[in-house]
């Protein structure tokens, strides 16, 4: 079955807005089973929208179009859909009452515009929207569905999991294929290719291998179809057993699981704490931890030391380590991470100190360079890296080398 | 001059990559005069590419193509775009040198298919890739131009930068458009658009006004056109005098200057240092400020004080305080932003405790309640705020608040 995404909006036609509804859409669509086609943007005006109609539904099973439902002039989706589709708009009193709801609970009253967003096109399935005012719509025409949605995404993301999932299982006969990522850090992507290749060639038909490489972990996303021979989850659980068994130690968890979440699960486990001291990395640490719910119960908080005043000050690091050893070294990152446990009172800690760039690099000691520590209640790991010239990607690359060498050293320890 | 971008691979197509090359793109080509007409994502196959030739050529002045110009075996662009235009591939000696220079670069060896990429069509003008390995390709046809780049977006930037975009202003003839981006922040985006109306509606006719909302700050974007009457600069000039007097306060700075490069520079010129005491932003507010290269010359660093008795222990919030008021109250919000410049021994200092949720809320400090305080040599400031349900989002919009509060009580002190 083949499927085709069109975003409607002048803002993400002229760059204003990067179009993450596409690739969120794309990504349901291709685990439901649907083939991709194509992505398109177009400009919020009625002969764009029809001209998209006429380009590509001749050659799809599926067009699902997001944007220009609002209650403002962008209005013009819904009315584009109604006369492309011959169905005349009438009031619906359910939707009425959606928006109503909905607008009372923002505070606000309705006016006149909110209202018009209850005319609904007569021969559409409406898809109510339980994460705004606008409801979603549902063509059908010759077995073909076309599918309006939102633009924005909380509410798109809201009416396909609520509604539009299940009904495309059940309009379309799509073929079963079953995915399961695979969240590996610590090595780099060539390195693991090189480990992966002889069991990547032996993989049975029918199962596929992506590698999905972000700043933060490589996910490994293995598919099966379904089929007369074998069950796809089976096969799926067979293959992660080999992988298991090749690379145990860069395999921190499954299906877009944080490495930061992994390690609160390990410090929640042992029923204690963790802190951190970062220099180079500059509170990422910390804001990544802090961005999980419920973080408080194992995580007591962490301190940026930028200088080497508030090094020895607040962490308690010695003058002899700062000015024998400098501020990027093995001596100062120890007695940074010991500072951390001392000063938050916790059995664990990270610490990150390095030359995050553009300036500030030697000839030993290039921008790039970076000491990260992990220390536990009977552990001390001290770690020396060598990035790139890009500050952000310093920033990013460290942060999660400092994830990687904590979790690392308490499946050891 | 209509112009569409072509963006070729899976990757994006199934949604395992968010296409940021578009937007990207599409903010350049807008800036230079072109109007947008569609972004298009399409599998990396030679069918796929020829296709949307046929399609979007006719239509357009510009295509703008990215991806599939790799090494291995995805190089199919450039094979497909020769054929498309029956150009032979040649070897070129220039490109070759690139090609190993860059290689070399990486402390890398040359191989089959890096020598393949000195392969270039005959008929095309070669656009030599000082970021990465694969050059760009600039054809012309019946007064079109079709530009193919490398899908890496550092790559892709480059090239448009060092070449593209003056050999389109100097290929095509252009309307002169001048673009201002005021950043503004502080207020919402409802209350500002009415403050605005009456100078929006009375804008002369070919000034246009975007709003371009941010969690961070509302960018409203100017853009002036040329013309036989006006000159744009001056024309744009004039508006933002105007602005100026109706929104004084809220402008903090223009052409996406963050909050916290403008508290930078201010804290810069005051010659002295700035530091923080965070619990509900976890780290964000240091993390912002320690992304600006050379930071370390105003900020000396933050504590992330995730728990009641590192509030307590490290910045000296009293026990009484924290008992008769709780963490998230002004009592305490202002000890610790006391605190924080006590420890940190600086001027200025901002400091937030909130309840970011999902949990932790009560009826009198429900979820999305935030203290924030902001202290220099001669103020105090402190503000509460109520933000939304949503975790992530109330710790933006603190960190944001954070910046905003501390640089209107350096204008007033």
């Amino acid at each position: 079955m083949k499927a085709t995404i069109i975003t409607i909006g002048d803002e993400l036609l002229i760059g204003q807005v990067v179009d993450t509804n596409s690739a969120w859409l794309a990504a349901e669509l291709t685990k439901l089973g649907f083939s991709m086609e194509n992505h398109v943007s177009i400009s919020d005006t009625g002969e764009k929208i029809s001209g998209a109609l006429d380009r590509f539904l001749p050659e799809n099973d599926l067009l699902v179009f997001t944007g220009g439902l609002g209650p403002t002039n962008d209005d013009i989706t819904k009315k584009v859909l109604a006369d492309y589709f011959c169905s005349e708009l009438i009031f619906s009193e359910q939707i009425l009452g959606d928006v109503e709801t909905r607008i009372r609970s923002f505070g606000s009253t309705m006016n006149e515009l909110n209202r018009e967003q209850a005319m609904v096109p007569k021969d559409a399935k409406i898809l109510r929207n339980n994460h705004g005012t606008a409801p979603g719509m549902w063509f059908e025409k010759n077995g073909k569905v076309i599918i309006s949605l939102p633009g924005v995404p909380s509410e798109m993301k809201g009416i396909f999991n609520d509604i539009i999932k299940d009904d495309l299982g059940n309009f379309f006969s799509l073929p079963q294929i079953i995915y399961k990522t695979i969240m590996v850090s610590g090595i780099a992507e060539a390195h693991l290719a090189e480990k992966l290749s002889d069991w990547e060639a032996a993989l049975p038909e029918g199962v596929s291998l992506a590698y999905l490489p972000s700043p933060e972990a490589i996910r490994l996303r293995l598919g099966a179809k379904g089929g007369a021979k074998a069950d796809p989850s089976t096969c799926i659980d067979q293959q992660i057993n080999s992988l298991q068994q090749i690379i145990p130690e860069y395999i921190y968890g499954y299906d877009n699981e944080s490495l930061e979440s992994v390690i609160g699960r390990m410090i929640t486990e042992r029923g204690t704490y963790l802190a951190c001291a970062e220099s180079c990395t500059g509170g990422s640490i910390a804001q990544k931890i802090t961005a999980i719910p419920g973080c408080s119960a194992w995580f007591r908080g962490g301190v940026t030391a930028y200088s080497n005043e508030i090094k020895a000050k607040v962490l308690g690091v010695s003058p002899a380590a700062l000015e024998t050893y400098g501020a990027v070294s093995e001596q100062t990152i120890t007695e940074m991470v010991r500072g951390a446990q001392r000063v938050f009172q916790t059995d664990y800690a990270v610490a990150t100190s390095g030359i995050a760039g553009p300036t500030g690099g030697s000839p030993d000691k290039p921008v790039g360079t970076v000491w990260i520590a992990a220390a536990g209640p009977d552990f001390l790991v001290t770690k020396k890296y060598n990035f790139g010239k890009n500050r952000a990607s310093n920033i990013r690359r460290s942060t999660s080398a400092a994830f990687s060498l904590l979790r690392k050293a308490m499946l050891e320890n």
